[in-house]
């Protein structure tokens, strides 16, 4: 661990904040309700990442710490067994209390106490060092949780307020117009780029994590895979590609669907992205900054695992295995584009233990490894994801009927 | 119609400012949830109180009127099939918009609207009355809703807080000391006094609203019955009384039960009535005045139907018909207590439409007639009932199945 | 008990013969599906009469006696709970054995014994006595729940078979033409009655059971109402009536409807009674006969009561209250066509008990007495019922969106 | 394809008749029952293979050719999409027409149909070949599918009949006593045999089906996939093993199981695996020849996913992967015992598409491709499966919850 004690203390309250700064634009309203299961309140999340450090750091490594409230335990543990009963999922935003002023304080202590720990010898332990790097990590995925649960839930008011009006922090971006040679040549509204294939030979790759610094169990071991040849389109699918399929009545017609997605897209009236909106011929989508017309060369966003594999199948290609995209993603110079940091990218892969895996130990065991089941990976990372996350080995993973996260599209095809 | 105009506007902001002062407790969080689907979040009901003024009265009478904001129509409508779609109820919670600050500035702006309706010719217009009228006992029933929301919505929190730590104002007091002989005796802590059953002889009665003053239309018209000979008990079922019933194992007998209402108590683990606990043998109960031990004398209170049946039953006894409880209410001299302003007493009666029934006319007819069916009679008033609510004809409804409401028993037996 | 021990074994196996005949007509498969929890297999219904007689009376008054299965118990209790755990009702179309061929042998072994006992100086206990006539209006009840539940299995085949092809042994029928002035002056197919409204003058009147013979539980005692003056339609309203109000969108008109009930029709997606089918604008029924062409003087049938209650606010008009129809059944003189033995007429009572009901003594008390609440009376009886249950006292009853008994519509209006 | 067209038609006939022959012993009411939706009642499996011929052979290829019965397509059709509307799956045994004579009818004429349609020159188009072939293989898939779900419909009735009394036919075998060195001494009555680990090197492997005859689409194309160093035990999981990890709380504890299915072990109350119950401290197990004590050295049967792999960290081991099992399978002298034709194994790989996976074409191709999403993989066939269906290739897949299936454990662990 090479960050030295106060830096790390640095990294631990600079997280800390950029949690609160995720939620300083919105009404304490906003912090408290639960449109769907799935999706969390905010006041649970600015409490949930603090009893992580209260349970797991605080209260197992600094002598005398008295947790902030008895209740706390119960309210705000996300599913960890071994900590005892905890409420519900689906009625998180069924409790009022505590407040987001009284959450607040109690970030506000608990920061105070990670920072006495921080300053004392118990500091140079390696157990509470690997935890406090977890506890970070664990922070920052919850800020993109953040972003997520807040679209939805300001979405799912009839007024649909903007989180930031007319920002676009939270946004994909088209493939950039450098990278499109019509750009190059002086036009002043580049036509959209059209994507190209790019082809990666047979062969035994390694994927997996292995180097220094953080990573979470569930990207380790390093191990080889036989690769067959591939190609994968070196852009993510756009809105105008979508809509093609739109037209092409995709959703209307089961040959391009796994059976469960059929099932699913007819149950839940599925017709286009979630967030989409057509209004007399005209589509729309909403945004954090707002509602505004679709850009057609901005990647599809918000869309299931059954959708990007329709949509796939429609378009005679697939997804990309896991393998497949780590292994072009580090080949560098390949000319890929919007690779990581524009959204994540359903891959064709189940989420699965790698060969050898081994979880966290202890009670934060249970972090990645029981999750393990009818999930499906995505790789990338998106708009929504803190800097520190967007690297080439991190595994996301989502059921494939998701639609709130930032989920878009890569074809690949056989080689 | 008695009030006169400026009287008029006089009571109906008052009734307005009684409706907010409920809210003045409680914590914006508070605002906002929905524990269970029957539980509406307060911001819900000062929004929907004041949407009722705006659609029925403002919009129809008050020319160049223009609704607040488009969606309140959705957000607001409580069930009203004539004006348009709306949310589903369980959806309540899960709207963070118009904030708790927004929806205070819509009731002004309402009420400032119907201060001018009031101060124009059209205030004389019948209906204008009549809907003015009718608003105001709209509000002040929501007023009753609020108590009871806001004391499942506190409950629902593990912390159990208070709403105003050591009030007794919405609690039932026992059955007056001055009623019992022994306090007249200088006893300093009186025995509780014994119930004593009170005759009333056959005859044809004749019950329903008549006269002058404000009625809901399911109290009308006034009709004859004929009423067999019965008593009644002097005064409400206590706890100490309600605990011989569980000490008996009344919650595990079924021979004691209606077979819906046995179903239901093995479903939900019904073993004492709601917000009741034991702990180490001594039982207490949550108030809205925060947690205290359980009083022997005050009368027992939040029992379903089913649980109010099943212990008449176990008494040997029953519950009483709306006629009967009417007819005694009326008959003055007759020594009964607790009839009106402590709880709700279940009655033995459907809420069914009297002989000659007519709804209320306009759109304002869905108000009652459309809910009579399976839901059972409550006759009395509670102590969070508005004082003007508190008359012998008033007929309040639930399912058998509800808790939440202050609700009690008063026994019957045949004459 | 006027029966002597000879004739009461007569009439016990004459009902005992007459439920097997019922079955006859259906293949082994018919006896086994439950399409719906509300109607049970007839190989249960088979069993359970069976096992009532081996439970109440056999168990308990033949020395000696022993069960036929152990399992029988939990397959065949209805709802007692004073007699052991038991399947759920949802699963009775679960099992497949005992097999029909198994059930008919246990049913012949019960008679038997029931043969033994009547045969016994036991006979004359008059616990047995009682239980003995209870045991066979019992079967007599599952008669007609075998018909309804036959004709809802057979009807949930896609080949829609009969029962008996072409029969109209189980079909109501119109008002008869004699009733008919047009009758008299001989047109050979004379028009369709004109229904005409009969008036009844207020008073207090006597309704319930009483003097002697076999009586329900539930229709006693008998107890002085006191009914205002009302009018009754002098028949049944006809499919062609019926039609009228789904041409004039009644399905579709919430003014119409109680709220429970337009939620359910949406829901269920109601646009006509149950077995009704249009095609190409031509409306046809499905029958125990099979399928035939709508007759449009024949009384609609296998409505809901929220249907025709919908139906008689369209029509301004009310379904009667249980006493009405009672008082006007027994006027005699009255004019009144089909009033029993066509269809069960849905009144505007709920299932309540009368004044100083007492349950039947024993385990038998569980028959009637626990099911009243959220249930609606239905008087008459009808075409299904067997003959001895057609008497003006008799209280058949159902929650109301039920809409596979042989339920139909007479109107009421206020006097 | 090498079977000449008579040998065909024989060989099609003789997978028709063991269908038969399967539902012989059953009752006709057996045949009806679907006592969960995941269990089809056997009538529907006589029904569907008929009319997977009908649909996919005769009405494409036999000119002339009627179906036999209109309904047919919407009560036999399984689950494909581009040929029409169909009964829900959870429906399936509220049907009581056909009856089983009449399914039985059909299948004679759909045979008589097939017969003449391989004695007509037809019998050489390579469409015909091939479907005919497809049709014989899903014909035997439904036979083990008629086992499973015999053995369900069987074991719901309380009287828990046996289908073969005293048969073992259906039941997996202890590993082989010849195999254990104890026997080789003279022992009588030899101790179970100790399982063995057996252990493979690491390497490119490949998998999947190459060479003539016929496979599934699942099973292709053969592809190379890197292995590394695994070890497999020799036999499978016995009773004995299996009850240890009962007797060692491993239903009870968090720590061993996947997330999901610790939430569904605690729903289901899952204790022991599926047809185990322990009476006064005995276990017995519930077979097809009848209910009999628990045979220790007998694998453990009928466990899902979860328990399987909850089981395996308990031994600190794993489950193998799909290419482990099949590189083991057939590495040939490696001293493996009971990997096919016993018990059905659970591995750790989700079933997905191999790469360069081409569905069948046309309708069939609906087969298998469309259920590749939240079904793990198992492998090596059980005592149920026909003999056809026993190669290292075959992919059987199931949800992880399946405990119906003939299901059990082979545990791995890294090399």
């Amino acid at each position: 661990m090479a960050i030295e004690n106060g830096n790390r203390l640095d990294a631990l309250l600079a997280a800390r904040r950029a949690t609160e700064a995720l939620c300083a634009p919105l009404r304490t309203e906003d912090h408290v309700v639960q449109p769907r299961e799935a999706v969390s309140p905010p006041k649970w999340h600015l409490a949930h990442t603090t009893w992580f450090f209260e349970t797991f750091l605080l209260g197992r490594y600094q002598p005398g710490y008295h947790p902030a409230a008895a209740e706390y335990a119960f309210l705000f543990n996300s599913y960890y067994e071994s900590v005892g009963s905890r409420a519900e999922k689906g009625e998180r935003g069924s409790y009022s209390r505590p407040t987001v002023r009284e959450v607040l304080a109690y970030r506000r202590r608990v920061d105070e106490s990670l920072g006495d720990l921080l300053a004392s010898p118990l500091a140079r332990n390696p157990d509470v060092e690997g935890l406090v790097e977890l506890g970070i990590h664990h922070e920052q995925q919850h800020q993109e949780l953040l972003v997520t649960d807040i679209k939805a839930i300001l979405h799912f008011n009839p007024s649909r307020p903007a989180y930031l009006e007319g920002s676009t922090e939270f946004h994909p971006r088209p493939a950039k117009p450098e990278s499109n040679p019509a750009s190059a040549i002086g036009l002043s509204s580049p036509p959209a780029p059209k994507p190209r294939w790019i082809a990666f030979p047979s062969g035994l790759r390694e994927i997996g994590w292995h180097g220094g610094g953080f990573s979470f169990d569930n990207e380790r071991p390093r191990h080889p895979v036989f690769v067959a040849g591939f190609r994968l389109e070196d852009r993510l699918v756009t809105n105008a590609g979508y809509l093609e399929f739109i037209r092409a009545e995709g959703y209307s017609r089961p040959e391009f669907w796994l059976s469960e997605g059929w099932r699913l897209a007819r149950q839940e009236g599925w017709k286009a992205p979630l967030y989409w909106e057509e209004i007399d011929g005209r589509w729309s989508e909403y945004t954090l900054g707002g509602t505004r017309p679709l850009d057609p060369d901005s990647p599809v966003c918000h869309v299931s695992h059954f959708e990007a594999d329709a949509f796939a199948r429609w378009r005679r290609a697939r997804l990309p295995t896991e393998a497949e995209w780590e292994t072009a993603c580090i080949a560098g110079d390949a000319g890929l584009l919007q690779m990581t940091g524009e959204l994540w990218q359903w891959t064709a892969s189940a989420y699965l233990p790698y060969p050898g895996f081994r979880p966290f130990p202890g009670a934060v065991g249970e972090y990645n490894g029981k999750f393990m089941m009818d999930q499906m990976v995505l790789r990338g990372g998106s708009c929504a994801t803190p800097a520190g996350h967007l690297r080439p080995t991190y595994r996301n993973f989502f059921p494939a009927a998701t639609r709130w996260q930032f989920s878009g599209i890569r074809l690949a095809e056989d080689g």
